[in-house]
């Protein structure tokens, strides 16, 4: 109770949950993780996140950083002992500041992606980080994990997204890094080094990130298409003709369309006959700077000119943005239509674009001769080459059956993933679910190199331990 | 000379060089910095980079990389101690792949930056990093150095170029990074600590570099402006206009291009009467993946725009690529001309565009009270917030005058970048030049993080002592 009346004295007693308040930080959103906890901390600045892991060394205190809590890899749960403190980012409301001249926004790490979004917006500007959770996953997680999302192709990654940070270290001290220059060789590139770390080394407490024009028009176009590799030389001739005006490339696999349109009817794949039977879709999207028009004509130009060669059997693009919607909302409608099907088997993985064809053709015949009859639910940024490659139990198993073979299913597409060069955690992490498969497919310099790191920056091993890497004996 | 014989004996007698051979890797291309070694060795593969790395720190042979010897702060020259060995990637000159489909290439540490553009043009691609060396500066140092640029603007820096790199680690390991994959969470960003860190903590002997589509077009406009303010105000329409097309925006102060003509009479300013003899220019570069006559088309309806709303006084677009190359000329030809006009003070910094203005007029007012009748040289990548800004004695000052005055210019400009959130070193690095500055103007946490790391991933303290960090006692 000593712990305990020592953060009240430091936050005041609203600020440091316990029992059923603290609850909902103790379990991840989808149920998946759970552990136990002193408390739930809330500091409401950087100066007490500061303060309160100063304490948590002098108390050998482990720290647990928690933002949205919507992570997909237990990296925000704590472990089960009850020794750990959370310590929720969710007070750090603040955008600090937005420079339209400079095309950078300072925000605090507990800001909501979409209050990001909208005051970019408010500005005239775009940041472009989106991805499905953004209404309720803060910019200090997104900076933890490195989040993905829909536009990566042409504004990459958060790291990508971001010129300066501002940390809390592992020893409680303030690092004041939110620089707003897009040039600056004075060291060593610790901003990357904390993007990316998932809370073990740091706490990231505020950022200060780019922002972009507003594009003046977005167009999608859906495509019909025979196999991935006309779909990799499609990718090719987009990058080529439309520029970086190409924001999306996604695949989509034939029965990933007909699973939504038979989970709702109210949808409609836009193509008849044959086209509607292929085995492969892609949605592209385009933002233009000039107009709809002119975004419709590029469109027209160059899967005109896929058509003609080949690569393109059928192709709708889009008229208004309405329509533009509905496209993109066939696609967002596949993670929803998957779930209805019952549970699956969830893999995000990259591949290099150029071995993509062979990975899925390779994985799926080595997982139908395991599991015979299994069904293949694929789709993915292949701009990125990034795949949900996904596994749905059919008609031929019970769900019980399914998370009986989890296990050897996981292990058998990460040895495939291996295979073809490629990485078992795309865009979500490791957190507590991969840490465990990471020194077998890591090279294992790589591994040491990082527990030096971790050593180094977190000597007395308080941050978010157990995740990424195993916990020091 | 039992030192010697054991490097003669891994690499045979041809591979070490000493005496009249080393001269020219023992002093910097200016002429700056010049030190002594023990001899300079030069591996012909990765493995042999690993086993002199393990020598040396078998031997406590401490480590100086080197690729094409061009930088710019004497970060790759070794001290007077006469202890050090030079290690020249020299030898290490394989592009070992290209994957078209997956847009990457693999290229060796000694590759020549031109080399390496070729290739990728060879295979219908871009690799946009471009600068004044690249015809004998290597990828390697590249890397070491994070080199910026004139296509920073739409490509960002080498670090953004970079998906994956393999690196002989301090201790004489091989870390295997090279990784082809545009998204890949995991675990901690090592790729971005090595680029940039300039040798000290380990050694680059290969990357995974991005490649782009080469733009169908290239068009050029030169613009004249009344004011900073007015081109940081068009930056921004021009970032609008153009989105991601536009590939240069280069600020020149109007006594820079007086002095080109006046020093290359067959090279003229292209306006009449008061259009050419404005305060500032600003050079614009559009890649369109259109036409030569839509990038015209789209520079006259944004500068047209820019025109009408009284922030462009005059602007001339390049009619064909002949206009474009001599527009671009006259910018080139700034550093040549400067220096025609004898020694001068550079800077190479960086400020938030949006307090550029500021910050010109600020530090040009202090300059002029402590140093009267000096003059500004001023020029830079104003997309990037990047300015070369430079002193020159003019008529006022003789040379030697100028040279002790330098420590005292150096020291006021760096203080003034210090106030406005700059940084003292943009793209050129810390190497010995700006090592005792970094201290002063670093946030002291961000300096106990980088000694932290340096420590952990070179316990031996071999990796070119001396440079970015002070050496350990």
């Amino acid at each position: 109770m000593k712990l305990l009346d020592e953060l009240v004295g430091m936050l005041g007693r609203q600020y440091v949950l316990t029992g059923e308040d603290a609850q909902s930080y103790l379990v991840d959103w989808r149920g998946r993780y759970s552990g136990q906890a002193i408390a739930v901390a809330r500091p409401g600045s950087v100066q007490e996140v500061a303060e309160l892991i100063k304490w948590c060394v002098a108390n050998k205190v482990p720290v647990v950083p928690q933002g949205g809590n919507t992570g997909l890899c237990g990296g925000a749960t704590p472990d089960d002992s009850g020794t750990a403190l959370v310590l929720s980012l969710g007070r750090l409301t603040q955008v600090r500041s937005i420079d339209t001249d400079n095309d950078t926004m300072v925000v605090e790490a507990g800001c909501i992606l979409q209050t990001v979004q909208q005051a970019a917006r408010d500005a005239d500007r775009l940041f472009p980080l989106s991805l499905a959770a953004e209404g309720s996953c803060t910019i200090g997680g997104n900076l933890a994990t490195n989040a993905g999302g829909t536009q990566v192709l042409r504004y990459g990654n958060t790291r990508e997204l971001v010129l300066g940070v501002e940390v809390v270290t592992a020893e409680g001290e303030i690092m004041h890094g939110l620089r707003g220059l897009r040039k600056d060789n004075t060291g060593y590139d610790l901003r990357d080094l904390f993007i990316g770390s998932e809370g073990t080394l740091g706490i990231i407490t505020a950022a200060t990130i780019k922002l972009f024009p507003l594009p003046v028009a977005q167009c999608t176009a859906l495509v019909g298409l025979r196999s991935i590799n006309d779909a990799v030389s499609l990718l090719s001739n987009a990058r080529k003709g439309f520029g970086p005006a190409l924001t999306g490339f996604e695949l989509i696999a034939g029965a990933c369309l007909h699973g939504v349109v038979e989970c709702y009817p109210q949808q409609r794949i836009p193509f008849e006959g044959e086209s509607a039977q292929l085995p492969w879709y892609a949605l592209l999207e385009l933002s233009d700077s000039e107009s709809a028009e002119h975004a419709r004509e590029r469109f027209e130009t160059v899967v005109g000119d896929a058509i003609e060669a080949g690569l393109v059997v059928d192709a709708v693009i889009a008229e208004n943005i309405s329509q533009s919607k509905a496209l993109w909302h066939l696609r967002e409608s596949i993670p929803l239509a998957e779930k209805t099907f019952g549970k699956s088997i969830k893999h995000d993985v990259s591949i290099p674009v150029s071995r993509m064809a062979e990975f899925v053709e390779t994985t799926n015949a080595a997982l139908q001769t395991y599991f015979p009859g299994i069904q293949h639910v694929i789709f993915g940024h292949l701009g990125d080459g990034n795949l949900h490659y996904n596994i749905a139990r059919g008609s031929q198993y019970s769900e019980e059956q399914l998370l009986g073979m989890q296990d050897a299913i996981y292990e058998l597409v990460h040895e495939s993933v291996y295979q073809f060069d490629g990485s078992i955690s795309a865009e979500h992490g490791v957190g507590q679910l991969k840490r465990d498969a990471l020194p077998r497919y890591k090279d294992p310099v790589e591994m040491k190199l990082m527990r030096r790191i971790k050593q180094a920056l977190d000597p007395h091993g308080i941050m978010n331990p157990g995740k990424v890497l195993a916990s020091r004996k």
